[in-house]
């Protein structure tokens, strides 16, 4: 299985894990999201498209660079 | 229309904000919450129990005081 490492900001809470976790989540091709809120680490398992995760965590209201 | 005014502490987003409204808004006698994230301002309209709120305020996650 392929995970992608993507660095998160501007979380500042569980809420915004989990809004960040739920819009990623619904991106084809993701298998599972883990999403650190201290370090903003979040690494994606799955084929999703790169720029499909980015623009999944924007949906959600925040910033994701490749790690 | 009677209005009590607490100061709310833990909130850090948006998020944080909604889930304070949400469970506050269902308290007995309110009729009205405005919540303010930066000053952690919160003025209930109604006539619910101060105690109630507070109670709704900790289902959230956060703290509230009398201000």
């Amino acid at each position: 299985m392929t995970t992608s490492t993507f660095t998160v900001t501007g979380m500042t809470c569980g809420h915004c894990v989990a809004s960040v976790t739920e819009e990623v989540s619904e991106v084809s091709g993701v298998t599972d999201v883990q999403v650190d809120l201290e370090s903003g680490r979040m690494v994606v398992t799955g084929d999703a498209d790169a720029s499909a995760v980015q623009a999944a965590v924007a949906e959600a209201g925040y910033d994701a660079a490749p790690a």
